[in-house]
């Protein structure tokens, strides 16, 4: 309640610009790094918490200036304890050091964690602050430090692994409608198709977030390795878990944006790998099937760079180009210059696809390429309709993973290999090893 | 498993110095820090975890003498970082100057704790840590690092309070047999009794710790505010809960010696008492019936500095001395001291008792002083049998919390500040004040 | 498995007109019947349910003829017993008597009981029997078998309450869609707006079937009494608790066909009005919002009856009669044979309309009729558009039940008693009473 | 609360024998078969409860007299139903023949039921009922009436097994100590002893009876079949539960004395069994070590038969006989005759030993006899020392349960089969068999 009052009361005068929302959330902020007997902290969480929420996007925007410029590291005050400690790096020297480096802000957002409903609240911050990020780059220290404190909340030794199915409550269910990011999820009939016997979901959730998910993957049980997704997410497909021997992760997606950049996947498919390999013993392959996020995108700039070579690509111009029947040419060409964006296309030493970086970078190999597997307005669009099957072979996985970033090696089969070989974009020596 | 193989390989040559077994944990501690895809960390940390618990005294000695010496930022780092902050205090500057300030432990520490137990581990470490520290006073940078990411994850937010009855599991309640600390329960009937109708008990839980109590209170719902503590502790008292209105707070023990320093008893106390008042709307009193730690070694030294005045106490030698009667005025010396230890006998400009200063500081007001109130031997030799109640009075808390903190005034009733005024070592113009 | 290969040998005959499948079952429930060690008998349960649920409608048909015909008590046994009993009425003889009267079908049914979803076999098969009744009039012997058992089991002493809201499983959800009789539920949007925060709903369930409601209540927290149903079915509606005075019990459904005639509602109504109670304690009014269950179907029958009287009735035959404007003499009519209605028509002695029976029964008490409460299609053609209060006023149920069972009278308030009066079909004394 | 008052008054009379607390006992059980509206039958079932437990011995019994006397069926209605059903079996007549015949006694403990804490109410009647059957013949009625309902009502299938361990509630746990029958529990450091992660411990619960376990096994996992008990028991011995191949049922006990009669035990085993081979697929062999309940008090009825041959049994007359040295002949002889007891004594055509009915009739084999098996107090009183393996063969357990029921044969090893031949009390074509 008005447990602070007193402190309150000392800080009457406030950062004189901020309008008197946020002058007052200020003061709140003051007192709650001020007040060193712990006691009237919660209290003091909370009021601040609740004042924040109250606050329209301009006092936002201000709180979040004034926490950039106000709330950082003294360089004075920063420089004298690290001459100190230069000249003699005792314990005390050290403390004085770290206590001079780190920002208010954080010991300001650790407090907040108090609140109840805190650490949600700070995950709702972080999102905000990423989202005003490219007109506010001075937000990034701010950034910077949430960073740092849920780097270390969501430290997966505090996260579990749930099943999702048809028996999870209600107000988890329908987030998983709102977040699923790769193949939409239709309303409910959809939903309850996808946790039938034959599929599988699974999510991370952490004590904090008791009711939101933090990542989830569905899982398709399946006879031999899928080519396509549209039958995987048809809602009327007959259900049959008899016989399954494939796993095969279609869907994956980060329900946080607050705690983007902290990774929770490759944990997550390997704690579900392991979980099916209990469940269904004789399972003898994990599988994705996944989108080419930027497939499109890259074959457009190649298209530039390469008017002549390229030319038959013209055709897609036509948004149904795929509805009638294709030249066996396109398709050969499509096929092989997928291979080649997966394998040569680069970021740096990785790979430009971020959706290859996640599954190779975790040891998966690169199985095949699918001609038609998403044949989804989306699909077309990003891919022109071309799948992967990433394959996480489990004894193999360890190797393929120092391969990846040890050598910085692709592990694909030699099909995907020879089919990057023949492209129409390969390098004259590749070319003649293909022959 | 093995999956860091290959990053154990690169580090094959290690620190010198240690020993086989500490040797292969340094290298597994280098592994994990370096490892930066943290698909492999998992392993590295059960793995690392299992190392240390595996190391005998000498070895975890070794350890921590290396993780003190060698895993701290560098001074010409921190010299760098910081001119260049000085120079400029732009944001990526910043986060040079943090991550050169910022000693490799803590990263380590962050990357242990994801193994499954890593939390238990880490403050079973930090145990082990402060009872070296004595004797190895340059571990306090390993205490520090571990009490940072400890009072992290150790945030209230991150707590949840349970009543402890008996249906609690055993495997939880064994443990408030081991760790009660003020008044200790003689095993299975007497912990009992102490769960009955008229007794409560809660106690803060983690979830990384979900069968280790972090602390907890015992309670006696009572008729009037209890003046003597054996009443209450005496297994074969009946049970009687009807027409209780007080709540007796007779004990409060913190169960993990490696989360010292970090504060959870006030909350407790507040949430205990608003769990209470939901349960039993009529309860008028929340009150302590609290030991006084060091009187007797405080009236030791009195006694020496006052021979003559108090000559008298020279009875309390005999350890026997109040099985016979009691000399009235020895009584009355001895409670007027007493009053007069807690109001007047500092550390600093806080009480010298340091039960005192737990509830004063919380906003507790000293209420009655209670003669014979603990006959025990532990209670005769701290506190030649007194005991105090402290009482919450709910609106009076935050004031009164408040002159604590800022006026330095500790709330007393008038009969104990009468008491002080009286005493034989009380300044002369209290002593006039007094007449 | 084939626990009981033994038994089914042995009875290898069987009765020669079932079809193989049906024989199958039948020297399966024998061999269960016979077992008289126990140890096989879940097993065998476990095959004859399967086998049970296995047969299709024909052989369900058969299996009840012989269930029916052959598994009743022995007359010429029975006589013999009740002589001996009424010879000389030891307890001896009453074992005797009480197993010769005892049908094997009935421990047919107990040990069926035992299968792993045995109880949810029966219901079920109960079930089918009603639904067959009216054709097969010789299956009541099972009806009233399975009831006895059913009764028995279903007990009030099994029951648990438990609230559903959006944080109940999916597949209990659901189940309510699918089974809301009283203002149909369209879809989980719909659902979802009657778990808001100023809405309740609360659910029997059994511990033998954990997913199954039994039976389910919906209420609504308003200011007033409600008189109109669509506001509080509105999907669209705001949602809001505050300030809440009234708890409106708007819809209550029998789940389970298979328990029909084992009464769930009076025991729920009084237990939610309880638990509201304790959440809400500034609740003053627990009151439903109720169909006239069959109003347009007497009406009809009364025109015939009084074809001048009631000649003005005829506007109803078209079925937008209320869409235009309604005379006021309709209205006056109109809510006055609804009074008369519900305080004059009988079965026996008990009113005609059900919901007036059950609520009346209760301890409930006739409030007010409410002009237009229901104007869906559904409202319309069963009571005209006419809804109905019934109050439960908490200190008054048990009189009201009294006088209702008892004195055979009808609590309601002097303006629904003053309609009846002013009827025009109320007798003349009556008339006489209303100048 | 006084929902009954009416019906109370109109039974105001009662039975005039009775004293003032039975009468109203009985007042308020007529009014609950009476109230035929359902609706205030709880709270006079809660009423009629609590005015049972407050009755006291001499109390219980007039009111189980009475309800013997005056709750049966009547003999004239019981035949006049008996005789119209005979005339015509039609279902009408089979319901009113049900009716007549139900004793009301039937119908009241039903309702009773639905008190709170009714089921255990009506367990607890039935062990009073049970403790005076030998002086009150007359109350077999009683018994028969809720054995009836008890049977049903805790059918196999309402129960669910649960594992018991160190995590249990204490209030669970506290029940283990108190009844465990076979080898007593000293205390909370035995019990824990037995929970360690060498034993296993499992029970069977019922919904209405949640902190009650209705019957109990404990098992201990070892290296090769124990043949002696106090290893097993021994709170000091060292944890192992490394390459365990054999599972030890070393004690089983009923808890509810009010289920006499009702036979959980077989199920138990079976279900316990299947659960250790889910945990540990590697174990072998599921056995007992078990107690021969009369093996000394038939050995003394046999002493008066045979006095010759047995005549060196005179030995055992020293209570302290096994603590010097036992000559060989003893041994042998007291260990075949332990053989023929097993296997030839017998009541009706089952063993006379009540264990051995309980295993064998199970389908277990009776493999080794153990010498000094059991050396506790008990141990040689009731079985002069000697324990048995009794194995569950899990493919064999069908045929031996056959064997034992329909051939009325025992499975026995053939070590044992030839101890029992070569008894000196073997019949003499037995012992040429032996030769």
């Amino acid at each position: 309640m008005s447990a602070s009052s007193f402190l309150r009361r000392l800080f009457g005068g406030g950062p004189g610009s901020a309008d008197g929302a946020v002058q007052q959330l200020l003061r709140l902020c003051d007192a709650l790094i001020a007040e060193s007997s712990e006691y009237t902290n919660t209290a003091l969480a909370r009021e601040a918490v609740d004042a924040y929420e109250a606050l329209d996007a301009a006092g936002r925007e201000q709180f979040f200036d004034i926490l950039a410029r106000d709330y950082s590291p003294s360089p004075d005050a920063v420089m004298q304890s690290a001459s100190a400690y230069h000249a003699e790096p005792s314990p005390a020297n050290r403390e004085r050091l770290f206590a001079s480096v780190e920002p208010p802000r954080q010991e300001l957002f650790r407090r907040l964690n108090m609140a109840p409903g805190g650490t949600a609240a700070l995950v709702e911050m972080r999102k905000e602050v990423l989202d005003g990020l490219r007109a506010k780059p001075h937000w990034a220290v701010i950034d910077g430090d949430l960073m740092h404190l849920l780097r270390s909340w969501f430290n997966r030794g505090f996260l579990r692994l749930e099943r999702i199915d048809w028996r999870t409550p209600a107000i988890i269910l329908e987030k998983l409608i709102e977040y699923e990011a790769v193949h939409a999820i239709q309303g409910w009939r959809d939903l309850r198709r996808r946790l039938e016997a034959d599929r599988r979901c699974f999510a991370f959730f952490h004590p904090q977030l008791p009711e939101e998910p933090i990542i989830f993957i569905e899982v398709a049980l399946t006879r031999t390795m899928s080519a396509h997704i549209q039958p995987l997410i048809d809602i009327n497909s007959p259900v049959s878990a008899a016989n399954c021997d494939c796993a095969m992760f279609y869907s994956i997606t980060n329900c946080q944006e607050g705690l983007r950049g902290i990774s929770f996947g490759n944990l997550l498919i390997k704690q579900v790998a392991e979980e099916l390999k209990r469940e269904f013993p004789h399972l003898r392959r994990f599988a994705t099937l996944s989108p080419l996020q930027g497939f499109r995108r890259w074959l457009e700039q190649k298209r530039v760079e390469h008017p002549k070579e390229l030319a038959m690509l013209g055709k897609l111009d036509q948004s149904d180009w795929h509805q009638s029947e294709v030249p066996d040419a396109l398709q050969r060409m499509l096929v092989r210059l997928c291979a080649h964006y997966l394998l040569r296309a680069k970021r740096g030493d990785q790979p430009l696809d971020p959706v290859a970086r996640f599954h190779l970078g975790n040891g998966a190999a690169l199985e095949r390429l699918n001609w038609m597997g998403d044949i989804s307005e989306t699909g077309m669009a990003r891919s022109a309709g071309l799948m992967v099957n990433y394959v996480y072979w489990l004894n193999e996985v360890e190797r393929n993973h120092e391969r990846y970033w040890r050598d910085k090696e692709i592990t694909a089969s030699p099909a995907v290999e020879k089919l990057a070989r023949e492209c129409v974009l390969a390098a004259p020596a590749e070319k003649g090893a293909a022959a």
